[in-house]
């Protein structure tokens, strides 16, 4: 006979299962998890949908649990704050069990751990599709955080990482018969990397708490480049002018998609990146590039602010691309 | 043409339509929300999802916005804490607009500034039927937050309120055939106010700050009585014996059932009381008292804890009453 587990049983089984769990006297088993006194402090909140965000036939239980704290954990990243916390609201559907709560506890643990962030507990209810909901909370940055507002005119454009792979890896998972997906079919190690990428995003904790003293604005890339540097543009009152050819592209990406002009299109365009949109004086150029080496986190310049409002890419004949559109979660 | 709003601007209708948005440097609209330097706090989450929660025929926006907040202030004030901000998580279906956002945003407004919460701001995702995932996040109380695993052989048991009109109210909405629906029939005020019990829940926050240094455990009436008084007997080790006779019923209820040991089991199984269960030494009772009057909560005793475990639960002719059952949202 299988007990359906309870509410309880289900959360304690995901909190342990992430080997992430509070000392005492924080922690889960009461009305509310308790946390000690601190300084200025940042939350942001987010949530992965089964058939919005993932399908169990692409994502397992791990990279989903991994997944919905990476996206959280980018979020902050993107202020400079050093996460610490967080509680999960778990939707589930009929025939989740306590095995199914183990895996997803040990995906999201195995990215907490790493980023020295506590699992308090959370919340279980019956829901129609599998949802994990994920608060995160940390300490804002000593020199205040990082903000989308604060590009100016003369600011350089920076970006973390390589761009584009997630949607690559997308393609990969969701249309294998596209040309891009098909062309990467010779090479399957940077396949699976792309799909990786797409699974298990990693979020710029480190690079954002370095650049803390250094940027002027910053942002984390969900929607896409385009989508999202027009956001960084309209807080800060400003144009981004970026240059496509500048855009950092995986080997995986630049096989994928035939012409380098397509390519830094596709990986504007692209979704789910994670990775930082950041500006900071051109005089600071040697103390990002300082931060990045420290990080570990390739960074590189794209571009320029300057007066004006919205977002100009330049293709490498210096013609102003137009149309490109982000990654939209809810079209 | 009806352009499909963006997740920005739906979060930003609601948060502006709560009335509680937050002054600055708090506030939604950079990647996380920033707090100010404070104390130890306590955060707990909580969902309400449609079609298991609540169905859209019988709840209003306004309805589903404030029960989603004060599940969640129930949390805190079992704890003793002061609620300060909340975060909100929206999964919204197809055909959810700025209209759908701002009711939603005004009924968890109206008990956010009724309690001097603020809307931090949140997150939009398409979801298959709408729900929100609330997290809110308070002072924990000067005094150490109540815990449930604190009551001791020899205190006394009381709860809050009334018992069981949120049950009552839910069979009012969905099962209007039913025998206890039917008997409220003749009496639509009182029928009316139980089903608002079951939309509009009242968290008791202002009692459970009052209780912090007197009360010895607590714990908030979610599942019902019989089930959460399970929870804290088992977090004291220690068996709570309650006498059904001395449960607090309102006259709807009473009138709705027939029969008062009827009655009283209908409210010890009934759940989404939203009322605190705490314990306190005898010596404490006049300041139990004066605690109620001076947060206008009514306060009733209805046992006593022993040694053992469980709950046992007393009929009017003093047999022990087996096979109570809370609600589980799960089932």
């Amino acid at each position: 006979v299988h007990r359906v587990p309870s509410e309880s049983e289900l959360i304690e089984a995901f909190v342990r299962a992430s080997g992430a769990a509070p000392r005492p006297p924080l922690g889960p088993g009461d009305d509310a998890s308790v946390l000690p006194a601190q300084g200025p402090s940042c939350v942001t909140v987010d949530a992965l949908l089964e058939g919005v965000h993932f399908r169990r036939s692409t994502f397992s239980l791990p990279d989903v649990g991994a997944k919905a704290l990476a996206v959280n954990l980018s979020d902050l990243a993107a202020m400079g704050a050093r996460p610490r916390w967080c509680l999960v609201a778990l939707g589930i559907p009929r025939g989740f069990g306590l095995t199914e709560a183990k895996s997803l506890g040990r995906g999201l643990g195995s990215l907490a751990r790493g980023n020295g962030v506590a699992v308090l507990g959370g919340n279980v209810t019956r829901a129609p599709g599998l949802s994990l909901t994920v608060t995160v909370g940390g300490d804002a940055p000593p020199a205040g955080p990082l903000l989308r507002s604060g590009a100016r005119a003369g600011d350089e454009v920076w970006v973390s990482g390589t761009l584009g792979d997630a949607r690559l890896g997308l393609a990969c998972l969701e249309r294998p018969r596209d040309a891009a997906a098909r062309r990467l079919g010779a090479h399957p190690g940077l396949a699976r990397a792309a799909v990786r990428r797409q699974q298990r995003p990693t979020a710029r904790v480190s690079l954002g708490r370095a650049l803390t003293p250094i940027a002027t604005a910053c942002i984390d890339l969900s929607d896409g480049l385009a989508q999202d540097a027009s956001h960084l543009a309209r807080a800060s009152g400003v144009r981004l002018r970026i240059t496509l050819e500048h855009l950092p592209l995986s080997r995986a990406l630049r096989l994928a998609i035939a012409g380098a002009d397509r390519a830094a299109q596709f990986a504007a365009a692209g979704g789910e990146d994670y990775e930082l949109l950041f500006t900071a004086r051109p005089s600071a150029a040697r103390r990002v590039r300082s931060a990045g080496r420290r990080t570990a986190t390739p960074v590189t310049a794209i571009g320029r602010v300057v007066r004006g409002h919205g977002v100009l890419l330049f293709d490498s004949i210096g013609r102003a691309v137009s149309g490109l559109e982000g990654f939209d979660h809810l079209a």
